[in-house]
């Protein structure tokens, strides 16, 4: 089944401790979209500058992404972002954001793309994500992200939100603010009753965690050493999840753990190079490999 | 097969953001003993002083633990502890501690307890820890606990212990310290090559990682809403992990992994009252309940 994606691409640059990239291919609907290609056909919604680099869509093209989505916008500049990994790779500063086109972005979804059946809004303003989601009445599996800017600024339009999606992807950090407690797992439940059908918890190296009516439970993160960029790992999560969902055109329960475990798998490729450096190395096979160790890891 | 513990029994006065205990019965000697007393024997060494209270003796005896081994210094004072907890209920601050008698603990095993084949060397000096193991030379599988005072004041005795021990039971912050990196995975193999066979880092509400020379593995937390006071949680970890592998008599990878998901049942039950109030109200077939959807939340 086709994957529809709705959000941002960027031009990130990137700083970490020891080391440091330029003007990479970044955005959350980027992330997404690579990470669920491995998996399903994936339609790509999004907005770009007149500076964007053609490599960047080519890229993305190559991978057999449906990029016929993305507007250009050709006065407009590319929404760009530089930020700043402290040394436990988990904390980051944004030095500068510049949403530019994104910042005004009306997705307008044609009408191959509206048959979407399974969909996920990346990171956007509430509204925005909202004016996708009317786009596809026929879907069956929608599910957002959000982040701390929405909560605290436009918190009514996400409980409009909440109202109409299926599930809900946020940051440990995101849900302890949405539900007011440091417990996580309360703040699941909470977070899941304000709307979507199950919530699922981003802990990044720790791992995630999913809440439904009749389940909670955790996974743990894929142990590697070899941290080089953590940017995108949440947004990989996401796409290795749907794509997984949307490969089954199933979301049973068992669907949902088997596809937790795959967003953690390509989460874990994801943050062994900067940008999508690593990404672009693996195939299914390695995400299979790393499946099969995991396997092994969660039995006794 | 008896489990000898050699550590601190402690009177704690526990502040959490809601609620607060004064003479609660501590000390990671206890948290430990009775965490382990749901598997097997248990032989405990330790000193107080003639102010403590012969109820909390007898709470452990009534539990089976075999408490010979606790020293009375008549006109000494016995270790105190006084902390609060963050809002996160993970970060804490010690209000005031009066080590007292357990800082001139010179632990003197019985000739029953020195034919322990499995000992546990809770949380103390380094040297004091060294002198324990030194009379159970018949051990076959012992066991330490540290803190970031030891690391950072007994660095040299404690790499003395690190090659004497067969494995090591860590917190996070400590493994970091340790290893001079924040990568968790990082640091559990470096810490393992300063001399234990194995390596357990403990995450807390993240759970637990395993290291040795040929596995690297990560096992999630129990999910529980309801932590009412975590201290102890690492001890009690450690009393459930050494309780099942002397209880089974054997430490081949298996059963080491299953001994860490004790472990993590176990501690999961000791955050959920004050002091040894929750771990009063279970029994082993609680545990077992525990268990069997623990397997089933990390099967897919």
């Amino acid at each position: 089944m086709p994957l529809l994606v709705v959000g941002s691409v960027a031009i990130d640059n990137v700083q970490t401790p020891s080391d440091r990239r330029d003007g990479l291919l970044g955005g959350s609907a980027t992330h997404f979209s690579y990470a669920a290609s491995f998996f399903t056909p994936v339609q790509l919604v999004s907005v770009v500058g007149g500076d964007w680099p053609p490599e960047h869509t080519e890229l993305l093209r190559r991978r057999g992404i449906d990029v016929s989505g993305i507007q250009v916008v050709p006065g407009g500049k590319s929404f760009r972002w530089t930020g700043r990994y402290e040394r436990n790779m988990n904390d980051r500063e944004t030095l500068d954001i510049e949403l530019d086109v994104f910042g005004r972005f009306e997705p307008s979804i044609s009408p191959e793309f509206r048959r979407a059946k399974y969909a996920f809004l990346a990171n956007a303003a509430p509204v925005t994500q909202l004016k996708a989601l009317d786009q596809v009445p026929g879907c069956r599996l929608a599910v957002a992200d959000t982040m701390e800017l929405w909560i605290q600024t436009t918190h009514a339009d996400l409980m409009t939100l909440f109202q109409r999606i299926d599930g809900l992807v946020i940051n440990d950090s995101e849900a302890k603010m949405l539900a007011d407690t440091e417990n996580l797992v309360l703040a699941g439940h909470r977070v899941r009753a304000m709307g979507p059908k199950f919530v699922v918890i981003k802990k990044g190296e720790h791992g995630a965690m999913f809440f439904s009516e009749h389940e909670t439970y955790v996974m743990p993160a894929f142990p590697t050493e070899n941290v080089i960029d953590p940017t995108g790992a949440g947004d990989s999560f996401g796409g290795g999840m749907m794509g997984y969902l949307a490969q089954q055109d199933n979301f049973d329960p068992e669907s949902l753990k088997t596809a937790m475990a795959y967003g953690i798998l390509v989460a874990s490729f994801n943050v062994e190079g900067f940008g999508l450096e690593r990404m672009q190395t693996i195939s299914r096979e390695d995400i299979e490999d790393r499946m099969e160790a995991y396997r092994k890891m969660l039995s006794f």
